[in-house]
């Protein structure tokens, strides 16, 4: 241990972060301490602030400050498609990589009875209404392609058709970049059975 | 970017963690946010007051929030030795994997005349005072086997042999579990050269 009892605390904090061990959070703690006072000063103001102003965006259910997020606020984004995702980071990762400008709704999580997990955890309810009384054409099932995403797309896309709405799912097939030889072989299962004219 | 500007702060704060670039700066923000609140509250607490209250030993020049850091406080310690290293984290790791009792004089750095850090700046005018003053028999130098470490270790020898206190060096060789097949030719070199009596 170091010969000061606010650095171990300090060391011990830094272990909340994920992928943080033992070894990293001491190396961050001296480079904070030594290097980058300024730095860590504002992560520490930034850290308090977003914990304490930080919830949820009353229409789409991502993190958000204010009581409608930004994309949901946005006066460029096309209000007739509706995108479903698992959580926070899967709408910044899309908003990043695609190009993708309706609105999103965020499940925060996914359906998982045995934990208990139904539809209302996953805000569905509020879902419900949206598509009731939104002028929503298209939905766009982003969940992961896990058993239980799998399962919620199947389950939401039931709910958006009896709605006489359109709900589709997003590709599955090979990665860019992946070589056949190293897919596993449902994926590859599934990209033949969602081949394309080419 | 993600719906929220505090967010997005967030994540460009946390990058002042060494280590951490946008990939995962997004996902310890996302982590924090959704799942550990209170691991996000207590490392903003911890941070805010390390930052103000954590400054340098008067003795040693280790990090600590008080005047004497927790070792040179200390009752328990062999006053006679005192080993030099660069950096607090050395303490740390000292501290960590020896047995070595005596007390530490931190440098916070190399002698390095080239980016003007001569002997003034890595406080060999305290250590000197030292030297002069408390009851030192033995000094363990114990900075990095750099160029810039070693040439420091000898500067000071200089100044612990010119006062007829015994200086002595960590000793250079074979890591454990290492293969002297991959052993780079200077340890193996200096590993013949320090052999002992088995």
């Amino acid at each position: 241990m170091s010969g000061s009892v606010l650095v171990n605390q300090l060391i011990e904090a830094l272990r909340c972060l994920p992928g943080v061990g033992p070894k990293s959070a001491q190396r961050m703690a001296y480079q904070l301490l030594e290097r980058d006072r300024s730095g860590a000063e504002n992560l520490s103001v930034i850290l308090a602030k977003a914990v304490k102003e930080v919830g949820h965006c009353e229409q789409c259910r991502s993190l958000s400050e204010l009581k409608l997020c930004d994309i949901c606020e946005s006066t460029n984004r096309d209000r007739s498609v509706l995108c479903i995702v698992e959580t926070p980071s899967d709408v910044q990762v899309i908003e990043q990589s695609t190009n993708y400008k309706g609105l999103f709704f965020v499940l925060m999580g996914h359906l998982s009875p045995l934990d208990g997990i139904g539809p209302e955890e996953i805000g569905l309810d509020l879902l419900a209404k949206r598509l009731d009384h939104d002028e929503i054409k298209e939905v766009v099932l982003a969940t992961n392609f896990t058993v239980e995403g799998e399962a919620t797309a199947h389950y939401i896309s039931e709910m958006v058709n009896s709605r006489n709405i359109t709900a589709s799912r997003i590709a599955h097939g090979v990665p860019v970049g992946g070589e056949l030889e190293y897919v596993n072989s449902s994926t590859l299962s599934h990209a033949f059975t969602g081949r394309q004219v080419f």
